[in-house]
């Protein structure tokens, strides 16, 4: 419970201009893995705090759990960190002996995400393994402060479904001028991504070194991971990111942005990519 | 690639307090079911279009695939309406065969959200089957559009995360009174209904007949699919609903605003709730 939050240094462009070096709290993200009597049904990335609810919700949600004595028992179980510490990111559920027999047999696997398997041990690590050696390279791609704040602009400027609906997330790939390469759309934030990354690949483009994505949303641990996987450099989000966005991108060697206001902006992480960013001493 | 839209007659009251019945346009959402070699892999709440590279993209970000090469083809299949017409909602995607043997086979299996099962068939009906009777017994719940319209207010000064960080959801549960039951936080805005609905059942509350529940993002359709399940009579967002989410919402009985801004809001289904909506007489 004490997990809600998490600090980091990071580089602040403000509204006049300057670049100051400031310590910014962000929201903790990590998964819970859900496992029914012993067995894992699922993993969500989350906030850390009322795992017990978000268990039985996620219960009730899925049609599986509907009274309070059809939930036997819950525990933490498993998972500890390097240093021998509970992680307190594995949830098990002992269900009515009943419902366990009845439904969950039939029941769909439901939302084992990308952070799966990723619970009980240092996640991150788990994730890093996965990603391409596109960093060990270095940095390929250069990007003006002025050019990185324009994105989100270029982005709403060709937003067909957004200007209708102003409902629909947005991901745009862009080149090291500015200028977007690929933008695609949809109701969910990851699907705008995974688009992106497809056109990418049909494309023959990947990995997408010497690229910036600019997202519409906010910056969660899943989409650092998969801009990493398709080998972007810089990731920029509209929103605030997390705090599993922030390690992975800070591993990963991605240069992290947030809270992308037109004036004003975040960088999290691996500042080094922002040719003109000249911190102005305190 | 026509349906990126959807139009709903709606109720929108404007800033002059005056109610009108007028036309809206709300973006599309619908589930996509991925299948590798004819077998079911993964399904998501996805906008129309551009298909084929959400599934690249997402076999991307999963690790599966890295070249263009290892996608031997990918086409449409199965999935018809009630009057027989192709879906394009199911994908089955044909890999290099070195690839469909060493990968997947220990691969997780992923994201098979609570809309699996539904691409093929008539979605909303399918859903609408697993629903509680709650909406038979006619509606509970009664709010004043006041009320209704000082949820966000409410939710915003008891969000302590977000207070610190500007990036996590919330989601809080409201009787007839406008009087909050429980508020919940989280990166996940579905993990956030998740908890509130995981209290209520943990304090023996469900279902929740009269009760409203007001959430800091936008409306989709899993999160009308929870607010349904848990008995909730009335569903208000921040921001913008999703196609899906107005008419699982119109089917279940549930009253569903969106882009409640202090002042205005949109009233999208089931407006009988709110007890002092007159509309003026256009």
């Amino acid at each position: 419970m004490g997990r809600l939050t998490q600090r980091h240094r990071i580089m602040r462009v403000g509204r006049d201009g300057a670049v100051r070096s400031r310590g910014d709290v962000v929201a903790v993200e990590e998964p819970l893995e859900l496992r029914l009597g012993g067995d894992s049904f699922t993993v969500t990335m989350r906030t850390p705090g009322h795992d017990f609810e978000l268990a039985a919700g996620f219960l009730v949600s899925e049609g599986l759990v509907a009274a309070p004595e059809e939930v036997r028992g819950m525990r933490y179980c498993a998972g500890t960190d390097p240093d021998g510490l509970q992680t307190y990111n594995v949830v098990d559920v002992t269900l009515d002996p009943r419902i366990a027999r009845l439904s969950i047999g039939q029941h769909r696997q439901v939302l084992t995400t990308s952070a799966c398997g990723i619970c009980g041990t240092t996640s991150i690590d788990a994730v890093e393994k996965a990603l391409p050696a596109a960093a060990a390279e270095g940095p390929q791609l250069s990007l003006t402060v002025e050019a990185l704040l324009s994105l989100p602009d270029s982005l709403r400027q060709q937003q067909r479904i957004f200007d209708r609906t102003g409902g629909v997330h947005a991901a745009g790939l862009f080149d090291g001028e500015g200028e977007l390469l690929c933008l695609r759309e949809d109701v969910g934030r990851h699907n705008a991504v995974d688009k992106v990354v497809g056109w990418a690949l049909t494309e023959g483009r990947l990995p997408l070194t010497g690229t910036a994505l600019q997202v519409s949303g906010r910056a969660s641990f899943e989409l650092v991971q998969k801009a990493a996987l398709a080998g972007v450099e810089l990731l920029s989000a509209v929103g605030a990111p997390s705090s599993m966005a922030v390690d992975l991108a800070e591993r990963a060697g991605i240069t992290l942005a947030g809270f992308s206001r037109g004036e004003t902006i975040n960088i999290y992480t691996h500042p080094e990519r922002l040719s003109d960013l000249v911190a102005t001493p305190a």
